[in-house]
């Protein structure tokens, strides 16, 4: 005998807030209670805000991030290195790297990661567009800044052997301690990895 | 020299998502990379939901609660007691209640508390309509369930002196040991509350 407490539309606002990662059903009714209380400083705005980017966000069709232009900003930076591409498994990478400031080349989306287990197959990613990329144009080096994990090595490790007959110079991202961990801490595979590839000071 | 990742239309989604509660700078990220990867089963929705909500969106002119119909949906359920008007502060303690399942009267939203120091006077607040509820109709009894903190009580006790007249029986929550509270934990006012209002067995 639930008794309801408002219309439809607000118990589907409800709904859809809480898929959000980050946030739970409990905080997406404070959201709810937040966006219904703050009509014209909240809702209103966030309303335009998601139409516009319904409206405006494409795909870019040279390294397959998401953005409001096509090509998106970063691939139309004329500043930007022409010979470096950082491959990503997601946006997600992209935005942590152009936080950090420590990329000046362009950048190549996968979508993800190859996982036969998942049927992720090579067709699935967004390899083909950084073969054609790798084999035209003025590309020197392609960095891969895949994850350090099992699914993002083999797939590390699948690009290298499709990009072997470019010539480009294929590299990856240094394994070792993170700066300011602790020893302690950190699991034996990172530790293996560090003293691997330990560099005489 | 920071460079443009994006295009001003993410930024600017990003901003508005960091603005609701529960949602920091980088939670806000996160949720945008969302919306933009799962356009259709959550960009395109949400982005309707928040279309839906603004456009029909009203204040209850009964209660003061915030619906999709007009009166709220509980105002006018005719299973509600409309003997009991259940006086609130905000909309999220409604729903606290409501989930509660422990009110089968109506509400009355104040929209917050008396604080003369922030300029918020009883003008600022629903009370003059709950003043004509209680006035008219069937109300007998007028539950002050606002918060246990200064504010609160100081505008359950001004709500208490402008309902003398009416002569509605008006309470209160009562106060005392939380179910599952542990004495240890509890600050000095509860426990004082709870053995001043201490029962016999």
């Amino acid at each position: 005998m639930s008794k309801k407490i408002a219309g439809p539309e607000i118990e589907r606002l409800i709904q859809l807030l809480a898929r959000l990662p980050g946030l739970g059903p409990r905080s997406a009714r404070k959201a709810a209670l937040a966006l219904l209380k703050r009509r014209e400083d909240l809702l209103v705005p966030l309303s335009e805000a998601l139409a516009t980017a319904v409206r405006t966000i494409v795909m870019c069709p040279v390294c397959g991030s998401l953005d409001t232009v096509s090509p998106c900003t970063i691939c139309r930076d004329e500043r930007r290195d022409r010979e470096v591409i950082v491959v990503v498994e997601e946006m997600a990478d992209l935005w942590a790297l152009e936080r950090a400031a420590v990329v000046n080349g362009t950048y190549h989306v996968l979508g993800g990661h190859l996982s036969p287990l998942d049927g992720i197959g090579p067709e699935r990613l967004n390899i083909a567009g950084l073969l054609d990329r790798a084999a035209s144009g003025p590309v020197k080096e392609i960095i891969l800044a895949l994850n350090a994990t099992v699914e993002g090595q083999s797939t590390a490790h699948y690009l290298t052997e499709q990009l072997a007959p470019t010539g480009v110079i294929v590299s990856r991202l240094a394994q070792g301690v993170p700066i300011g961990g602790e020893l302690d801490y950190l699991d034996e595979g990172t530790l293996a990895a560090a003293i691997k590839a330990r560099k005489r000071i």
